[in-house]
């Protein structure tokens, strides 16, 4: 793993923050850091061109979805996933294992492998795996540890994460401490097959190392938490993920989690956190020494007409802090842009009125250029508070944005 | 009307083919030119910054659309249409007259202010002008010559169209022969109404003036069309559009009518045509002296997945001449470029199999890229057109795309 390194920096004085960086193969993610989510390898509605330009450091694109379309021997054909979208820097995949068992949940049956009556949910797990219908055509595919292992090696990564059990919310505890050590189990079989891939590669000297994180699950309970931390930290995975942390529990039981979890972690690997990205939680995970998160919010958000501002702003219309409705009728003939301290692209040059025209109209174009804004937005937001920490300011910007 | 001022650098020897230049007061078209059709003030999918990057030196807005949303007074508050939509080369508007006829031509019912039980046709014409019912939500407006002025002159564009009736098709020759004299009188309305508007402009200094185009219109009977170039040809307007040409006649019909009505028109005012634009239909109309036109057709079939290319590629799987299918499984896994020889940001980033997979995951970036390839690659034919023609190589040029 000679291209994969972790150095931290600077650790805050108050707080467990730390700002360092992650260097891969396709060049350095400095840390704290937002992944922003390109689900189908593609960050929706920006080309690479203005994802550069925003400053995005790395994207993350779900195994799952790929597997489906266009299938990871195409995207291996093609020379990897950074070819085959043209992304020159690092890239992160996930296991597959939350879609298939959001799939599930999202099932109107719910559960896992419960047979009712002529119904049946989408995915049934057993030791070996989950064997799963496609959200697109109910075909049946069937993921295990090593085939989530051959998927992401063939996708080409510069991260990828082990596969996991994503416990769905609310579970007995009973439940999440199978589901926990079906998933430990499951960490020791990717390290099994990724160190064999490895053994090989030297070997051929044909393709590059990718860095394999571990995933820490165990629910909301804090004995399965600290001790899926401790046995997941001591693998010799390249860095942590926290997994089962956007499913549903509230941002006081996902701080508890961050709480439990992270003191238990290796401090010298990096820590990413599945799924989570509002502003709130952005200071409180990296307050709590979580180096990399990865959300689909700032888009999902930005192509609902919801752009992100400071919550001081008095223009400020709805209850949700830090966002604007752009599409709402007082916007009409605002001349102003979204945030006249922005230096983006969309705040440079166009007005709220127009953002209000593009989404009432269902312009394509007003999905760009919110979407383009609102990660604009958290890039800066992070480079802030990557230099707030050295500056030992970090708890003095997080009480100027959460006041 | 000193802004606007058309020259002709060169005539084909030929053919009556020109090169020439347009200058408006927010810059110059060189012709013969292509003008992509951004019907609610946005280009399908692509920034301003994208189009820039292309060469797009002008755009056209339909004035129907904007009429409706976000409103014409809107758009004038924020400063108009250049200033809405931070563009500052030229734009152009039409009428609003073909969306209204057009809107009542696709009503199941037909025909025009023809009540059929409880059922109204979706517009009513009068000598006054049109009333019509909003695409949206079925409201009620009213559209006149002197509305459709005021209309446009509050959008602010530098190139306006007058008020006409769209022909529909096919129309008798006795229907057609009463729009077109109605079309001849509206026209004197629009002038008239625009003559006092410059009037107390350049009393007040307040607002830059605006071209006016006068529309040819007859239908496909030869008679009327060589009437109505005359009568429109001898009109103060600043230049001529020639309408009606698109809505259904066939290609034929359409080279007959610009072979009736060019040789009419005044040689020194540029010509329009309304809704043109295939490639075939491109080496038509500069071949017969036509110096602008606008389509829909590179960005809408950009967004079905259909890339332009040269017709004798071997790759090209449809029927249809310079059109690739790129969502065909054939594409799958293909490495290439749309197209090898193109310089696009598509073709300099991506992979036939990177787009494929886009349009068939339904992503957003799908239609921004394949807009970018169409209308670069239809940029950069007008680009060779442009050249062959005083290189007195445009026949050769005609020969080589059509063979």
């Amino acid at each position: 793993m000679a291209d994969f390194q972790f150095k931290i920096h600077f650790l805050d004085k108050k707080t467990k923050a730390r700002v360092g960086e992650i260097k891969t193969a396709h060049g350095v993610i400095k840390t704290p850091a937002f992944i922003p989510v390109g689900t189908k390898a593609s960050v929706k509605s920006l080309t690479n061109a203005q994802l550069a330009e925003i400053g995005v450091q790395c994207f993350f694109v779900n195994t799952y979805h790929l597997y489906l379309q266009p299938g990871e021997e195409v995207v291996n054909k093609l020379g990897g996933l950074q070819q085959f979208i043209d992304w020159e820097k690092p890239l992160m995949t996930d296991s597959g294992g939350f879609q298939v068992f959001s799939q599930a949940r999202n099932n109107k049956f719910g559960g896992y492998g419960v047979r009712v009556g002529e119904e049946e949910t989408l995915c049934r797990i057993d030791e070996e795996g989950v064997t799963f219908k496609s959200f697109k055509d109910g075909s049946v595919h069937r993921f295990t540890p090593e085939k989530s292992m051959e998927i992401q090696q063939k996708l080409g990564a510069d991260i990828i994460l082990a596969f996991d059990e994503c416990t769905y919310y609310p579970a007995t505890e009973e439940y999440a401490k199978r589901a926990m050590e079906r998933t430990h189990r499951w960490a020791l079989r990717c390290l099994t097959r990724m160190s064999n891939v490895k053994c090989q590669m030297s070997n051929l000297k044909k393709q590059r190392p990718q860095a394999l994180y571990g995933v820490v699950q165990g629910s909301v309970f804090k004995g399965l938490r600290k001790e899926s931390a401790k046995f997941t930290g001591n693998l010799p995975f390249e860095g942590l993920a926290i997994g089962g942390v956007s499913v549903g529990e509230s941002k006081k039981e996902m701080i508890n989690v961050l709480d439990w979890v992270i003191p238990l972690l290796p401090k010298e690997k990096p820590r990413h956190l599945l799924g989570v990205g509002e502003i709130d939680d952005i200071f409180a995970l990296v307050e709590r020494g979580v180096d990399t998160f990865d959300c689909v919010m700032p888009t999902r958000l930005g192509r609902m007409g919801q752009v992100l501002k400071m919550s001081n702003d008095k223009c400020q219309m709805t209850n949700v802090k830090w966002t604007m409705d752009i599409t709402k009728a007082i916007y009409k003939d605002d001349r102003r842009p979204v945030d006249k301290g922005c230096q983006c692209y969309t705040c440079r040059n166009f007005s709220r009125a127009y953002l209000n025209h593009l989404f009432r109209s269902q312009e394509l174009l007003a999905y760009t250029l919110a979407s383009y804004h609102n990660l604009w937005f958290l890039e800066r937001l992070l480079e802030e508070i990557r230099e707030s920490i050295p500056a030992g300011k970090f708890l003095e910007l997080k009480q100027r944005w959460l006041k």
